[in-house]
């Protein structure tokens, strides 16, 4: 399959809807794209079925707050470095490379990286949306180490992790990448492909585009791009079920960079004032109360929309005043697992609330 | 030169003086040195002038606050993991090490490191003392690079970083010391045997056992270790001038561990009320002002000192009530150039006095 300018628009837009608020605006990752597909021609995707059995496949992204990342610009040799290094670590090619979580610029960025080495982007991904922390991946849910990893900044560093524990390494690449500066590009949890064949979850690139153009395409025909979505989500097989959450205007917002996390909290009210919506976020929207009653929480999907334009917000993006609807979707069975809950459930979070599908709260589920 | 068990006790307690209140209680390293000792025979030590020109010599010792160091004790592995890796990344074999800093426990830990290996340790060291930060070793001075590093814990992490920063290096390096639960052992500053022989300096774990040996002396014939130490000190050639800048009893002290250093004041006060000596330090004591005048400042040595027996006081084991004496030593000449003072003077630690030397704030130039 090949992504050309429409198809990059598309996974752009379809990626920030995924991010639940996370996974860094994907805009910038765009304008690098559309200048690379002038310039080059299309990305290459690959499915996971295209790989060999003992390929190398390198999932990446970038690690950091994203309130950080829209400031702090690349250099653009980021992740071409960290892929030549866990070359020389693994004293051998790196085949095929795939974004660590689908959600937004992070679904992007591996194109370029792919592009820049000549190796196919594998359509697939390590999340089915984003989550903050490096553990939180399914592979590392399915046991799977996340070392050696190799961290790389603009300024040139680059660090090598390697533990056995994936909590650790979180810890320590958490740290690292504060110390390059707030964000950085990492490298982690290199596969075989057959380790990619049997974890990653496939398709979800294909699934972004495919969110994207139902919203491209129900704005063209001045359709209702938010019923769009939703019906291209759950045609993905993947997001079995999703809705509108609330709509109204964001009344409220706290957000500061901490711990190397953008953290904060929204409040949104219903235009005559009858409602309100508060939601949490560290780099991702994790939970939404409407009217003191959870309604929504991870691993599902939580996203702040324009209530015109139907673009996604990213956290980073959030501002006072904004005009909103909040859309939820179900996350992948995947990651409703008992097991997966442990690493991306209410409590991995620390909230006290037992995870609920959306579905569910919602009554979504007679439809 | 060998290293038995008498001359490993004269190290460890020449090393806690030249280490400025910092590089760690040698306690734990001494017994681990003596456990060495009577299995396999004394510890050997060369001269640079024994190394090739082409040698690979690995300068290291342990990062961290030396708050945690006493209580998080290593696993015994963590360097020679750390070497190792540098042999990795080197595609050569490690021919020999030497402490980063000849001060505290760092004076003694690549002994055993060394024997481990099977290879010598250098009759030299990178500071001349101990510093808080890897960037102000003489080999940073002189322009050298601290990467490859490799950072190792007891949890079996490792993390490698290279960048062409020194300072950058040091903050990458502490927060990877802080996620690796406060400090980590590092191998740092790789050099040829040309290199070390260039910028190290020269006979420093010599003159440590000699200062220790003085002190056992004085101690043996009933004499004043003060005024043993002083002239030891003086006898090594390195350090020139050396004398008592206070005796009294410590009334205050804060001190917290924070950004991965031990940081804090002690204030000590005459016996008779009638004097009072601040110190302020991070990890190492930094600067002592008596009755509000300084009177010595980095780089120069300023130790606290058990009044009774002469045992030096690390910044870890301070405690209120301690009854010592406060002994100021002159750097060596290399670290009191106008490049040094850049790296390791008073305002390299944010101080706004000029550096003045402790024999000039002292009036020892005359004796």
């Amino acid at each position: 399959m090949r992504i050309d300018r429409i198809a990059l628009a598309d996974l752009a837009c379809g990626a920030a809807f995924l991010g639940s608020g996370g996974g860094g605006d994907p805009y910038h990752n765009q304008l690098l794209g559309e200048a690379r597909i002038d310039r080059r021609g299309p990305f290459e995707l690959v499915t996971l079925d295209d790989l060999a059995d003992d390929a190398l496949v390198a999932p990446s992204g970038w690690i950091g707050a994203p309130t950080v990342s829209i400031e702090k610009l690349p250099n653009g040799r980021e992740a071409v470095d960290g892929l030549r290094r866990l070359e020389r670590i693994a004293g051998r090619k790196v085949d095929a490379v795939l974004p660590i979580e689908i959600g937004g610029g992070n679904g992007l960025a591996p194109l370029l990286a792919a592009a820049e080495m000549g190796i196919p982007v594998v359509d697939a991904d390590g999340m089915a949306r984003a989550f903050p922390e490096s553990q939180m991946a399914i592979f590392s849910i399915h046991g799977l180490s996340a070392c050696p990893s190799v961290l790389t900044a603009c300024c040139g560093s680059a660090v090598t992790i390697e533990t056995h524990d994936n909590y650790a390494h979180e810890r320590i690449a958490r740290q690292v990448s504060i110390a390059l500066g707030g964000d950085a590009h990492m490298v982690e949890y290199p596969l075989t492909g057959r380790q990619a064949k049997d974890h990653a979850v496939p398709g979800t690139i294909s699934a972004a585009m495919a969110i994207g153009a139902a919203i491209r395409n129900a704005r063209a025909m001045g359709e209702d791009p938010f019923a769009a979505l939703c019906v291209a989500l759950r045609q993905t097989g993947l997001y079995s079920f999703a809705g509108t959450l609330f709509d109204g205007k964001i009344v409220d917002l706290e957000r500061e960079t901490r711990g190397g996390f953008a953290m904060g909290r929204i409040a949104i009210e219903r235009f005559d004032g009858t409602s309100r919506m508060d939601l949490e976020f560290q780099n991702e929207n994790l939970i939404a109360r409407r009217d003191g009653v959870v309604c929504a929480m991870v691993p599902d999907i939580i996203t702040i929309m324009d209530r015109e334009t139907a673009d996604s917000i990213t956290t980073d993006r959030l501002k006072y005043g904004q005009r909103v609807k909040v859309v939820g979707a179900a996350a992948p069975a995947v990651l409703r697992e008992e097991r997966a809950l442990g690493f991306v459930g209410p409590a991995a979070f620390g909230f006290a609330e037992a995870y609920v599908p959306i579905e569910t709260l919602n009554g979504w589920e007679g439809k």
